[in-house]
């Protein structure tokens, strides 16, 4: 059996670990802060020793040479060239026309592909988390922004320029609220982590008495998603109507996706997702208003199931869709 | 080379002709209204009616015996089950969970396929329109409905139960307009032919000067879309107004398409789509406003050029997709 080594590249941290092509379990996963200090090019470095690390890893435990790693998976955010390998930009690492493929591939010896973060969260869930057995899949990543994923018979679906999925860029109020994308009215803009913080900030202001207050003592800008999830939990009807409007907002984008894409699964990943019924619930009564009962009768919507690796799973996998691995 | 008929049901003509394999040319291709005068079976014998005059149109063209006839493409609105080859319902024809496919088989003789109208138009331009040569294409029919279809990788995508492209019920307000389907803030309630006049209608409401009160004799009500498109092409700044604010719209449903889909070209068809230039370039520019460049950049967004016979044509391609014929 060989094994595949899957990169997630987030804006926070690095995940890296290897899975058999089975996909049967994950070794030597390890985390570390993506930002290294020395700047762009660190990053690479640091990559590099990750996967070194993890190879290490697999030999110590299945024995055997570096023939039996097949190669590495990347998952990275920011608009990508796939066919060249290339990052086009992520102002995060500070990279712009970036050979990242090229780069890791040269360094360790190994062939590499090179896909978006959400596109690969999919993918993972799709292939060993939540949304499992699905043929047409839309995968949500809720956190700092929301990221999408197609996976249509069973592929990932990139479109003509590996833009798809982009779902937390599509407008669901024409003349909305400002989007860090320069658009207005995107689903990003309602529905993001801080989206909801901001939506709760605004909701207290008023000075309207609200466990908010105290969960960040005081301090409206210490408000988090979390925060607001934390106090919807506890019963705060403030917060439990910002969830319910998060819930509103998430329930048109997913309608959308159902009308026009049909799928039989919508998985919701990351942060956000873990809220639980509290959201999935009136998110899953919103849809059911707009979309077409036969569209939401064929499809299950659901959270993910794994957690902080299905972007490393989903590398993984991306690679495997890409190399056929005997 | 062998013939296939196609159907095309429309809400109020059905047009039916012929085509051999290769696309070459159409035969025998005529039009009469949709609604028979004694209920929803006469549709049926009146289908069945054109068909056998097509057929006969086709043998004496070009002689042979009707062995030459492939089967016959039926296009046709409303939630279908393609694999039952039933219509759930139509609220215009009066069907519901119709055994359409199996009457029309039964009736000709024929093997029959049975697709949704609006993805027949996006395939026919894709076959022999406007679309020819895109790989990922986005149909979008603009009518009293807003219909549309999809083409991944050269073939219709019909999702997990078949109401894949549905793009006139996605949101782009989130509490907007009162849409047909029920839902609020439907693209359809904007930009539909019906939409057009009535927001032209509440334009001129309050008396100012328009092109538009001429237009209509000063009957409001007789107010349409053409009538909208006839009195901006004068120059009439009201109408010029409700045709840019309807492209304004246009442009954010298919915005949406863009950043989720990602596809190389969307044909807009129908009788909307003739408005030519002041419709399509302040479209165009909304989009890349709202769209992110690289999905922009892959994609050209034109009008259909098929006409009234894009159904028609996509009948026949539909057919063909789900029987190759040698």
């Amino acid at each position: 059996m060989r094994f595949v080594v899957g990169v997630d590249i987030g804006g926070t941290n690095l995940v890296v670990g290897a899975m058999p092509i089975d996909g049967s379990r994950e070794i030597g996963v390890h985390t570390l802060p993506t930002r290294a200090p020395l700047g762009a090019d660190a990053v690479v470095q640091r990559i590099c020793d990750m996967v070194e690390t993890t190879i290490a890893a697999v030999l110590a435990e299945v024995g055997g040479t570096r023939e039996q790693i097949a190669g590495v998976g990347v998952g990275c955010p920011g608009p990508l060239d796939r066919e060249r390998g290339i990052v086009i930009v992520t102002p995060n690492l500070g990279w712009k026309d970036f050979p990242l493929r090229e780069r890791i591939s040269t360094q360790t010896g190994l062939p590499v592909s090179l896909d978006n973060d959400a596109n690969c969260a999919t993918l993972g869930e799709w292939w060993l988390g939540a949304a499992k057995g699905g043929r047409h899949v839309v995968g949500i990543t809720l956190g700092t922004g929301i990221g999408g994923g197609l996976i249509l018979d069973g592929r990932l679906f990139h479109g003509a320029s590996d833009v798809a999925g982009e779902i937390g860029h599509t407008t669901i109020e024409a003349n909305g609220r400002r989007c860090g994308c320069g658009n207005y009215g995107c689903l990003e803009a309602y529905a993001s982590g801080p989206a909801i913080a901001l939506r709760a900030r605004e909701a207290v202001a008023n000075g309207e008495p609200s466990r908010l207050h105290e969960l960040c003592e005081g301090d409206l800008s210490r408000i988090t998603a979390a925060t607001v999830y934390k106090a919807s939990a506890q019963g705060d009807a403030i917060a439990d109507e910002v969830v319910k409007e998060t819930a509103r907002f998430l329930g048109i984008g997913v309608a959308n996706i159902l009308n026009v894409y049909n799928p039989d699964v919508v998985v919701l990943a990351g942060g956000v997702a873990q809220a639980g019924d509290s959201l999935f619930v009136p998110l899953r009564a919103e849809v059911r208003r707009r979309a077409f009962k036969p569209a939401v009768d064929a499809c299950r919507i659901v959270p993910g199931s794994l957690d902080g690796s299905a972007g490393m799973v989903g590398a993984v996998a991306a690679f495997l869709q890409e190399h056929p691995v005997a």
